[in-house]
């Protein structure tokens, strides 16, 4: 089932997506799926980020071939940091490069959604508190990154976190291949498998320092084959079996 | 004028607080003041957090005195990170210690809030953006902010956010005072004066990675005298001229 939200007459509904059509829900993408009323055209729609989070937690190294290919040790505990709500854009946007920073780069990852509220749950109860999964793109200001001692302003800047298109609830996490592609060339194809911290794991240990409520998003790390983006640009994030997240490229001005 | 969140009769209200009273308003905190009501006694309500972050920054290494304490250099731009919304607390209520710390300190800090969307502004056009200011309390796990590279883990825990009691809209910042006092005894007492970053740039600096929204909160870092807080502490944040946040220390059961 994909779910999401998608802007209709000036009005944001919460939708069940199917292949060419939306069908607006009854309540929001955390209740009882419930279709109420008939199917809309995905010509007539704009579709926005599935979930407004709270807060989106991400994950730094967490994938064995990107720390190969970085030589880098492999961290003993998963490291996180965050993001703000303000840097969501949805799919079709503009990211947009700030001044401040010479090198912004693309970094595929497989987002978590939560579904229920969660504290200190371990993590055979973690698929449970989970509602699906998306695209999702932890745009960097590299330079700022290298520089700042903590990376909050390197990953904060608005529109660097596209997220989306829809959340699928069925995902066989077993089968999933992240991937990145830079005008149409693949750029990073990676595997779950590669995970250091697998999806169970990172939600129990997030659930463990915060309470997570149905929205928040969790970012499970980068594949090998980060790089830059420049004005111009259109980088697609793909999870296979949810689909393709697409963005543009521009300068701030 | 003092403006916050209270319980009343299962209610939350948005209030302007007077000596012993709190005036319903029409709207929230955030619109042009209008009572709407009765005053009804401070002895029937509880105070809640006088907002609801949609994020919460926080500045590292902020006053001269406490940089000259650490004997570390001055910060050439401010250091920022963030805590989650959900580690938000009013005043009153508990701070968990987690067991995951064997150290949880008080950092006593002034915390802007913002009344008004602001994106790139300037140092100039801060203080129009901000609504007021209040006590916040950043309570760090200090054990996993040695450890951990980034500091999330240990400023992220729940309850490691108190703040309040209220917004105080008119504050002379040249003359205020921030101040802890562990059980009753100072602890920390220092002026806005040595601030390395003053108010106005730390909001226009904040302003230039993210847009910030009526509630957000900045915290604008801690002076000397941090320290570590046990079962059964009560700890008191005061900025003069807002008032006195108090919270109970307690172990996370």
């Amino acid at each position: 089932m994909r779910l999401g939200r998608v802007l209709y007459q000036r009005k944001v509904l919460s939708v069940l997506f199917s292949e060419d059509k939306v069908y607006p829900l009854v309540g929001s993408i955390f209740d009882e799926p419930k279709v109420n009323g008939k199917g809309i055209s995905l010509l007539e729609v704009k579709i926005l980020p599935p979930v407004t989070p709270s807060k989106i937690i991400a994950l730094g190294l967490n994938y064995r071939d990107h720390a190969r290919e970085l030589n880098l040790p492999l961290p003993e505990e998963p490291l996180i940091f965050m993001k703000p709500p303000s840097a969501v854009i949805g799919p079709e946007e503009n990211i947009l490069l700030p001044p401040e920073s010479k090198r912004v780069d693309y970094e595929a990852e497989l987002a978590v959604v939560i579904g229920k509220k969660a504290r200190r749950i371990s993590p055979e109860e973690a698929m449970k508190v989970i509602l699906g999964f998306t695209c999702f793109n932890d745009v960097t200001a590299r330079d700022l990154q290298q520089k700042d001692a903590q990376w909050t302003r390197a990953k904060s800047f608005d529109t660097f976190a596209p997220i989306g298109p829809w959340v699928e609830t069925e995902l066989d996490l077993e089968k999933v291949r992240v991937r990145a592609y830079l005008n149409g060339e693949l750029r990073q194809d990676s595997s779950l498998k590669e995970l250091v911290f697998p999806v169970p794991q990172v939600v129990s240990f997030v659930s463990q320092i915060m309470t997570l409520y149905p929205g928040d998003v969790i970012a499970t790390g980068t594949p090998p084959g980060i790089g830059p983006l420049s004005p111009g640009d259109v980088i697609d994030i793909e999870i296979t079996g949810v689909g393709k997240l697409k963005n543009y490229v521009t300068k701030e001005i």
